[in-house]
C-alpha cells in the first residue's frame, strides 16, 4: 500500500509509491524506454486494463468492449489505491497515513494517434463532461477531499503512453496548492469582498494586453506571473467556484476555447510538451464567493533545475505580454 | 531590466528575464543545442566572461587571466541585475519591482572535464569556501535579502554548460521556500522549545535505516518525505543556523561527506542529473535557535508533471528508507 508522509517543516505531504518502481535499475530501464508496441488503451484491449469506472458512446450494454467514444479506468499502476481505511500514525516526530485514494486515467479517444488539440468540438465535450462525472462520482466518498484532473503531454512532459488521455487523482486531503490559492482568494475577499479571478478577469479584458482568445463565455490569458513561458489559465467569465457546477449548455463553449487555445499553442510551437490541471473547490464544498475554477496550460520548455527547486521562485524568459501576442497572432493551427 | 512580479493569489514571486530568450523560436533553437565547441570557462579564455568577482589560487595578482583554481563571475546572461534601484510598483491589482539582484556563476575547476562529485578534497574545500565568500560579501548590500547557492548538473537538470559550476542568485525577497521553512521550523521550537533540524539529526541517527553517511561533523540522510528518488540532506550534527557562520575547520569534514554522498550516488546511478541547493538563514540575520543550514540534493530521475504542478504533492516510488539501503550498500565509487 503507498504512504502519504509530511515533511515536518514544511508541513508539505508526499506520496511514496513504491509500486511504481523503486530500484536504481528501475530507473535506468525506464530511461531507456521505447515507444510503440502493445497499447493497453486501444479498444479491442479492453481485459487489459483494471476495468472501467465510466464509457460514454457504446451502443450496447456490455462494459469493457470497444464501441466507447470516451472510457475512464483505474490505472494500472496507481499512486494512491482505492481500498483501504486512512489510518493516520506517528514515527517519532514524523506523520504518515495510508495511501488511500484513486488514480483514474480517462482514454480520450478510441483512436491511438488522436491528439487533445486536435478533438472534434463534440468530442471534447465528451472529455470534458466525463472529468465533472468522476468528480461527482468520487465526491461521494467520505475519504475524499479533492480530485485533481490533469494531462501529461510528450514525455518531457511526464507522459508514459502515447495514447490521448488525461488523468485524475482523488485525494484524502486537499493539496498544498489549492489550500494556498483558497487562503489568499479568501483574504482578498475579505479585504474587498470581491473575486480575486473575477478582478483578473475584469482587469485582463479591459488591459487586453494578456488575452489570448476569449468567446461569450471564457477567456484565455497568460498570466501575469507566469511559471512557464506561454503558461495560459481558461478562466470561466461568471463567476462560478465549482466545475462540477457548471451549466451543461457551457461546455460546448468550453470546448471551444480550450481547442482555440491549443491550436493556437500548437501553432507557436508545434508539438510543444505541455501539462494542464483543473483547480476548483474541494468536493462537497457549498458555494464559494471568493473562489473560481479554472485551468492552467503549462508549456513545458524550460527546466525547472536548482533555483527553483530550492527558492519557489520561477524565471520566465518570456514576458506574458509577449507570449499572448504571438499566441493571437499565430492563429489558431488548422491541424493534422 | 528584468521584473521581478508577484502572483496575487499565490503571493509567490517570479522573475521576468526576457533578456535570456523570449521568442518561440529561441525555444526550438535551445532544445537543439548542441555540446562541445568554444568554452567560456576554461583558462585563456577569462576574458569572454564578465570580470570576475573572486579568484582562488593564482600565482600572480592579474586578474582574469589563467592560474587560477576557483573563479566566480558574473552571469553573462543574468536572470537579476547588479545596478538600479528597487523600485516597487502596482499595475492594477499587480505588484511588480524591479529585477535588482546578482547572479554570479562559480567556476569549480580549471579543467573542463572535471567533475564535482570527484573533485580533490582540498579543492572541493575552496568551492565550498568560495560559497562562503560571496554570501559574506553578497550580504554587504543591504538591497539583498538573501543568497540562494545551488548547482545544475546535466542537461536534464538544466545546465547549459559543461564546464564543472555552481551559481549563486541573490534576491531582493525572501524566496518563498525559505519563508516556509523558517516559519515551519519557529512554529515547531514554540512548541518544543527545540530546532526541529536538531531533533531530525537525532531521530535519524537512533533509527539508522535513513542515514547515508556521517562523521564526526555532518551526516547525511535521505528525507522522510522526500520528493525525488535518492533525494539526500547534508546536516551539521551541531546546531548553526548560517552557513557562513561555520567554523573554518568544518570545512574539509564537510567535503569530505559531500564528495562521499555524491560518489555513493554515482555508484548507484551513474551519471545521473541532479540539482543540489544551499539552504541557510537570510542574510544579515542573527543566530537563530530554531533553524539549522543544511544542502539538499536531488537526483532528477523523475518528471514534474501536471499532478505535481497542479497540486504541490509529489509522488516519489523509492522510500527514502530503500534509497539510504542502495546507497549504504553501494559504497562511494572511485571515479574515473
Amino acid at each position: 500500500m503507498p504512504e502519504l508522509r509530511k515533511d515536518p517543516i514544511l508541513g508539505r505531504w508526499i506520496i511514496i509509491a513504491k509500486e511504481r518502481g523503486a530500484r536504481p535499475t528501475d530507473f535506468i530501464i525506464q530511461r531507456n524506454a521505447t515507444k510503440g508496441g502493445f497499447c493497453p488503451l486501444c479498444p479491442g484491449n479492453e481485459s487489459t486494463t483494471p476495468p472501467e469506472v465510466l464509457a460514454y458512446g457504446r451502443p450496447h450494454p456490455e462494459p469493457n468492449t470497444p464501441g466507447w467514444t470516451v472510457r475512464v479506468v483505474p490505472n494500472k499502476y496507481p499512486a494512491l489505491v482505492i481500498e483501504g481505511d486512512l489510518d493516520k500514525e506517528g514515527e517519532g516526530i514524523y506523520d504518515k497515513m495510508n495511501g488511500i485514494g484513486a488514480h483514474e486515467v480517462i482514454i480520450e479517444s478510441p483512436r491511438h494517434d488522436e491528439v487533445f488539440t486536435y478533438l472534434p468540438l463534440d468530442h471534447l465535450v465528451q472529455v470534458l463532461y466525463a472529468y465533472r462525472d468522476r468528480i461527482v462520482d468520487l465526491g461521494k466518498d467520505p475519504r475524499f477531499r479533492y480530485v485533481m484532473v490533469f494531462k501529461n503531454f510528450g514525455q518531457a512532459a511526464g507522459a508514459s503512453l502515447e495514447h490521448s488521455h488525461s488523468q485524475l487523482i482523488a485525494l484524502p486531503i486537499l493539496p498544498r496548492m489549492i489550500v494556498s490559492e483558497l487562503d489568499g482568494a479568501l483574504a482578498y475577499y475579505r479585504y474587498k469582498e470581491r473575486c480575486i479571478f473575477c478582478d483578473i478577469v475584469r482587469q485582463e479584458l479591459k488591459d487586453e494586453i494578456r488575452v489570448v482568445c476569449r468567446n461569450d463565455h471564457f477567456v484565455t490569458i497568460t498570466p501575469y506571473a507566469p511559471r512557464a513561458p506561454f503558461e495560459m489559465w481558461i478562466l470561466p467569465l461568471g463567476h462560478n467556484s465549482s466545475y462540477i457546477d457548471m451549466a451543461p449548455e457551457l461546455y460546448h463553449s468550453l470546448a471551444a476555447i480550450f481547442s482555440e487555445s491549443m491550436r493556437r499553442l500548437d501553432a507557436c510551437l508545434p508539438d510543444v510538451p505541455y501539462n494542464f490541471v483543473l483547480h476548483t473547490a474541494p468536493l462537497r464544498s457549498p458555494a464559494l464567493e471568493h473562489y473560481h475554477w479554472h485551468f492552467e496550460i503549462m508549456p513545458k520548455l524550460t527546466s525547472i533545475a536548482g533555483f527553483e527547486w530550492g527558492s519557489g521562485f520561477y524565471i520566465n524568459p518570456t514576458p506574458p505580454e509577449e507570449a499572448a501576442r504571438y499566441l493571437r497572432e499565430a492563429g489558431p493551427a488548422p491541424g493534422p
